[in-house]
């Protein structure tokens, strides 16, 4: 038995540092465990509450644990993988160009809606720990209330409240005044992804992306006749500034379409003097940033990032917002920040589409003002954080080592490669015939370049189904590596 | 007082004709009152049944009364307005083009939204008699009853018990078998032509119209980069095939999109035989027919035309319908039956919009599945007659004697042409300006053709601040004309 010995030739602290490692490594402590308060280690193992201190703050450091604000300090995923590449091998490579794996893209999504799949492949993030209680009471409530008017149109631009209630939680996040009259409300923040594409660019043109992308993205890019052109990416910090402006150099880009705050599948979110480097960079240029900002809420510290839009001094950056991703994918309720696009956007949101569904839209409103939506965020977050500590573990636990995978900061998804051998679609297929279905990296950029890479969902309620798929999927990939 | 004279020198069923007319005449039966039951009647005058039936036929020739059947006999309404005329004048004239009038029509859509205004320029036909109790009862049901889930997304195509259903609705309607898998569920009938559009046209492609045509349908045509092309429209029969081939001659026409079932504003539904040769008149030519059949089920009589789908041999017919118009527009759930598209349709609706909302795709589901969908369109459309004889009685009563109407025969609107000298803007600028809003008849052409016509929404409850708000209309149109 290990305890603290004052007559060792070592400090107490570390001492202590060893004590906590010992049992990390023996799954005592597992990921997303909180240590001990400090008083009550201190009390334990009789040692003075500053070198608990000091050793837990040497933990940190080593990446060990990690602290939370006003909460304590928690075991961090120890993956035994390295974490992922970033996408500089790109060269000169890429081009501007349709996109590939079509077929694919349709067998993921046919995958999905299979009855009983494990459903690794959607990111989905509310739905690990769904606000069903709440958001059915509010529309309940709201129904009683407005009756008849419940069911007629919203106007285009949407419901005036929920637009003011959005702009409120602009003021109230990240300090930003929004003019309600420049917010639409879309069917969702795919809706707003085509408006602003729409509006800002015409089919030929060159839409930039990360690389990796959202396949949805990309999709919606060749769905437009429009042609993607990937800018190398780092899983650190988000698109590279200086590979941005080259590819600005080489091609005549229309527009760049990136998740600033938690890109998807890498999962990493740009530091805010990057976010603003990257106004300035296409301002100067005078390219349309149209942002998606999908998941600005879903960081696991609850930080939010300011959106690009309000470092804009042109009107020329858009900026897509959603409450698929924290509330209800279902209700298919996002909005567009319209920037100098109002006018053209609302002609366009009225022609595809009317309006949005008027009863969601009172529901948010309602949830959004009774402040229930922001406590619910608040219980969402750590169950994000501690699936994606339990699935980071489990992935270094049964897949190969040479394994690497994205350290995501937020969100509900991880991003992996695999060793090189690997076809991303060959796992698909034999995950799908085993009732697992994936996100096969294939999908991810308009060529084939992540064709050992896939993305898992960690958007669920936590299962021993969700244990067992990935254990799973670990020793396929295991098989197809020949190990 | 008259009373039937057996000594008269007139047959008694005139007699009982005259009577009638005179009660007519005087406003003591008025538009949709029904006359006394054949068996009343004789009682009550003293002479057979088969007199008053006489009496009740001769009426129902001259146009005065109309049978509906299980019902009795209902007075018509008496519009002293000749009908609006076929759009025959437009010769040579037509040009594929994009759409004049941008800002009017976001002026009438502004105007919609404003408070307390008279809605008169909006087609809504279940608001005038919402279904908001069985609706709501319905969705409250189904969120207890599948809790979390309905919060997640439906499939890309929609929620498939709701395909089953309006598969069962075409079965059990027209007789027709769909397969579930060739509905897609749309963010209303609108995304539905957007869908069917990009599916088979792109930017500079020739679509063809009715003229006038729905606003809506112009000025997606127009977002999409694609050009209009109006084809002469008879406010009988609906589009006039002969007008139709020669325009198929002189232009290359990629796709028509037609409102064969009571076209927005006209009102009118071709009859089956015609239909069917539209089809076969575009399929000998290889062009794509958009059908908009969102009123398909709004026929005053209750009667269901086949859509145009159902004639097709090809795959090149599609086919959109919504509940919007029948049930709750505030859903935003409409469908498209995909013909031969079914697969670049559903890439086109993932990478759009996602999916569909599935609470309102459960709640719709449950309520055609319970009947209840069917009993409420059984009293929407009786409520819908009586607007719609109301409206055009007002009209003869206050609005100058040239001015022309159409005859709807089901729906929530009326077309009115009015004297050459009114500017439909005008009159649109100043109505707005008291609290009355209407459609001005310049944003259903893509030219000014329709300078002097407007529409008027009989879809509301009836009001007397209805009445008076086309009293007032109809005085300000004689100021207009200087009478």
């Amino acid at each position: 038995m290990q305890t603290i010995d004052r007559a060792k030739d070592l400090h107490l602290y570390r001492q202590v540092t060893d004590l906590i490692n010992t049992n990390i490594e023996s799954g005592t402590l597992r990921p997303g465990d909180r240590l001990p308060s400090l008083r009550r280690m201190s009390e334990q193992i009789g040692v003075s509450v500053p070198t608990v201190r000091q050793a837990y703050i040497e933990l940190e450091r080593q990446r060990r644990v990690e602290s939370r604000p006003q909460s304590g300090f928690y075991v961090r995923a120890q993956s035994a993988n390295r974490m992922v590449r970033p996408s500089t091998r790109l060269g000169a490579g890429p081009k501007p160009m349709p996109v590939a794996c079509r077929t694919l893209m349709e067998r993921v999504y046919d995958g999905l809606y299979q009855p009983g799949i494990v459903p690794l492949g959607i990111a989905n993030p509310c739905m690990a720990h769904p606000a069903a209680r709440g958001l059915h009471r509010t529309m309940k409530r709201v129904m009683s209330r407005v009756e008849e008017r419940a069911l007629g149109y919203a106007p285009t631009l949407g419901e005036r409240r929920l637009r003011q209630q959005i702009a409120y939680r602009y003021l109230d996040t990240v300090g930003a005044t929004v003019d309600p009259d420049d917010i639409c409300i879309t069917n969702g923040g795919q809706e707003a992804l085509l408006l602003s594409l729409q509006a800002v660019a015409k089919p030929g043109d060159i839409i930039a992306v990360e690389s990796p992308a959202y396949h949805g993205l990309l999709e919606l890019i060749d769905s437009l006749g429009m042609l993607a052109l990937e800018v190398e990416t780092c899983p650190e910090e988000g698109v590279l500034l200086d590979s941005l402006a080259k590819t600005l150099d080489l091609h005549p880009v229309q527009a760049c379409l990136f998740s600033t705050t938690l890109s998807n599948p890498l999962g990493v979110s740009m530091p805010d003097d990057k976010r603003e480097a990257l106004v300035r960079l296409l301002e100067d240029r005078e390219v349309v940033l149209i942002e998606d900002d999908v998941y600005g809420e879903l960081l696991f510290d609850g930080r939010r990032p300011r959106p690009a839009e309000f470092y804009a001094q042109s009107g020329r950056v858009l900026s897509c917002g959603s409450f698929s991703k924290t509330a209800a994918p279902g209700y298919r309720i996002g909005w567009l920040l319209t920037g100098g696009f109002r006018s053209p956007i609302e002609r366009l949101k009225r022609s595809y589409s009317c309006s949005s569904g008027l009863l969601q839209q009172l529901t948010l409103s309602e949830f959004l003002a009774s402040g229930d939506y922001d406590r619910y965020l608040k219980t969402l977050r750590p169950v994000l954080r501690q699936n994606a500590e339990r699935m980071s573990a489990l992935v270094a636990e049964h897949f190969p080592a040479d394994t690497r995978t994205s350290r995501p900061v937020g969100g509900s998804v991880l991003w992996l490669e695999l060793p090189r051998s690997v076809d991303s679609e060959t796992l698909f297929d034999s995950a799908i015939r085993n009732g697992i279905s994936i996100a096969p990296g294939l999908i991810f950029a308009p060529d084939r370049r992540y064709r050992n890479f896939i993305r898992l969902s960690f958007g669920h309620p936590w299962s021993e189904r969700i244990e067992a798929a990935i254990a799973w999927l670990g020793a396929e990939v295991g098989r197809l590596t020949g190990h």
